[in-house]
């Protein structure tokens, strides 16, 4: 999916809104059991009762890979089940040398069609490269992450700029708004201004929203741009809405519920 | 595996090799053919020959993934077939927030039993911390790697010290040398003086030998320490040694030779 395409979908939706398929065997309701099985069935009714009212879907992998090849088979299947207007995430944070990164491109990009995969700076440039040759796919490059520790190392000055701002800088030179976008913590609202002096025209998945306490009213209001510009993903707080027999109904109303917050701003 | 049985293993065998079965299904010899299970075997004869002669199996995921479940079946059956006194690693190159890294610690030492998986250190401490809380499991952190485009990042300087500096001085606060080991690439020997500087006791996973150009014999005479210190990553110069039928016994003798160079030093 193209740039064009996805900010028709922001508008015809009126919504920013990706939901994160971080589904967690231990944590779905208990009336659908346990099994692997039971796990493609809870993304089934949840990709059923949202695919409406969101733009994008987030797979993260690790979550399918803690149950091994079994969870690979659902990655899979839940990936093929997500309707074609909708734009797919495979939350990956790759990186590697070139000739790796051509096969981790071939996974996520021919194996499976997901249209774009998180990838970490860390490596440089020829650890992104390869997957900017598939055309109409994307590589959302871990700029600002989420999480506390994010501190550790991404603030590290430099130049007077962060290191952040370096990745920003350096990788939005690599390929063009089309091909790239950025994480940006929803928790991290305060850098958005800097983020956008950066970017202005390059969309943001901005994750952190809701369970890590990120203001999604704030982060729009600073960093939407005139194609939209942002994925603002959501996973804990719209697939364990609730834990009982209407979990896929409470999740539509998760997701309804945010709309209404993003509706205010398109 | 924990240090001193690493370090057993390196005096018993005189050896540094890891050996990095990065399977590539295009790359196998032609009369093995070209189907999942041809790569297990290729796999299986490649361990055969030359268990004798390493201290450590790396698999790089990317060659896996990139057929989908299957090759993370083949992954798991590969990891099953190597011979317990030997150390595996798990070139992952995963980092993410901390519910998510826990559900990676899963993967790579609950579901398979690997002893060491590679993490990418952009996000930060909470995301190596869930792969420590395992007894005798290790994260090898990378600092340095041997790609070109490490320069990107990795040489950025701030307070007189370079980012892959950085990254060494504040993440070896964060567990032991017990848990803890470093990607230092085989390219990068001019930079070993001060990578040792800052982790003497730490064991340095380094790849880039052969194929991309790095010198072992470099790498063991800076960097080897009174542990022993290093695996020393050979793929494609052991692997792809011929593409015949004699694949399997030029394997070993590409890692005799390497053992003969590293004889040497021990």
């Amino acid at each position: 999916m193209n740039r064009e395409e996805l900010y028709q979908e922001i508008q015809k939706k009126k919504s920013f809104l990706c939901v994160g398929l971080d589904s967690d065997i231990q944590k779905i309701p208990d009336h659908l059991g346990n099994s692997p099985n039971a796990l493609l069935a809870f993304n089934k009714a949840i990709i059923d009762h949202t695919a409406d009212h969101c733009i994008a879907y987030k797979l993260n992998t690790a979550f399918y890979e803690s149950l091994g090849s079994v969870g690979w088979q659902i990655m899979e299947k839940t990936l093929e089940y997500i309707p074609n207007n909708i734009f797919t995430i495979a939350d990956a944070k790759r990186g590697d040398i070139g000739n790796t990164v051509n096969m981790y491109a071939q996974a996520f990009f021919k194996h499976m069609n997901f249209d774009a995969v998180t990838v970490a700076p860390f490596m440089g440039r020829d650890s992104v490269d390869p997957f900017l040759e598939y055309e109409d796919k994307w590589v959302i490059l871990l700029a600002l992450t989420s999480n506390k520790s994010s501190k550790d190392f991404q603030h590290i000055q430099s130049n007077g700029k962060a290191l952040f701002e370096h990745v920003l800088s350096t990788s939005s030179t690599w390929g063009s708004a089309d091909q790239i976008m950025y994480v940006v913590g929803g928790t991290q609202a305060d850098y958005l201004e800097r983020v956008r002096k950066l970017v202005p025209d390059h969309f943001l998945l901005v994750p952190g929203i809701g369970a890590q306490g990120g203001d999604a009213n704030a982060v729009v209001s600073q960093a939407k741009n005139n194609t939209g510009g942002l994925l603002i993903n959501s996973s804990r707080g719209i697939i364990y809405a609730s834990n009982g027999t209407d979990f896929a109904e409470e999740s539509r109303k998760s997701a309804k519920a945010l709309n209404d917050l993003f509706r205010s701003h398109l």
